[in-house]
C-alpha cells in the first residue's frame, strides 16, 4: 500500500480519520461527556445526581450521553432498584483511564482561568443535600 | 459568603459553572476545535490547509472555529497577501500550552484504539502536495 492510500484505507476503519485525537473526540468531543466523567470521578452514580450538577444538563442530553458512554465502554450500569428499575453508573477501566486527560485539561484551565474552582468529591449518592461545592438542589 | 452561595456567585462570572473542566470545554469542547489546534501544531497555517485535512471540516465550521479560537486568545492571525487579503494563523502561548492536553488525549486514544496513527508534521504551507500522512488533495 502506498503512503497516499493510508487516508482512504483508514477512513474505512474509522469514522473520520485514523488520527488518535480525532477518534477520541468522536467519543468525548462535546460540552457534556467529560462533565459526566468528572461527576463519576467525584462519586456520582445516579441519574438525578448527574442532573443536579450546576451545569444543569438537560435530561435528554444526559440520557443520550450515558447511552453513548456505555456503548463506547467507558461506563457500565447495574440496577439498584426494581419497579421501576433504576441504574447506577460506574466508570470502567477504560473510563478511569481518562483521568490524565481530565487532569491535563483542568491544569490548563486553572492556568488560564484563575477564577475557576474544583468541585469536591461526594461520599454518598443522595439527590439532595450534597456536599459538592456549587451543587444545585435539583 | 456561605458555601451554598458559591454556585450562584460563580455562575455570574462563568457561563455554566466555576469548574475548570467546564470552562475549558466551553473553549474547545467539540469535535473540531482541537483538530485545528492539532493542524497548527503540525505546521498548518492557512485556511486551505485546514480544509485539506482528512476529517474534511466544512468551510463554515472552520471559519466559525477560527473566529472563536482568536476570540479566546488561542490563535492570532497575520495577513500573508493583499487583494484579497488572506491570513495565516498561529498558536499563541495560550494555544501552545494545550500541548499536554493533546498529548494526554492521544495517549489515551492510542491505548484504546490501537489502529490509530499519528500524522506527520509538515514543513511548509502548500495547499497541494502536502507531506502529511493521510492528507487529501483538496
Amino acid at each position: 500500500m502506498r503512503d497516499d492510500e493510508v487516508g482512504a484505507e483508514v477512513n474505512s476503519a474509522f469514522e473520520r480519520s485514523c488520527c488518535p485525537l480525532t477518534n477520541a473526540l468522536d467519543v468525548f468531543g462535546d460540552k457534556w461527556t467529560l462533565l459526566i466523567i468528572r461527576d463519576l470521578v467525584l462519586g456520582k452514580k445516579r441519574y438525578q445526581e448527574f442532573l443536579s450538577s450546576p451545569e444543569k444538563i438537560a435530561s435528554n442530553i444526559l440520557a443520550d450521553r450515558l447511552k453513548k458512554l456505555e456503548a463506547s465502554g467507558l461506563i457500565s450500569r447495574r440496577p439498584y432498584q426494581q419497579n421501576p428499575v433504576r441504574y447506577e453508573c460506574f466508570l470502567t477501566a477504560k473510563g478511569e483511564s481518562l483521568s490524565p486527560v481530565l487532569t491535563a485539561i483542568i491544569s490548563w484551565s486553572q492556568e488560564h482561568y484563575p477564577g475557576t474552582r474544583l468541585f469536591s468529591s461526594i461520599s454518598q449518592h443522595e439527590t439532595t443535600g450534597m456536599k459538592q461545592t456549587g451543587e444545585s438542589s435539583g
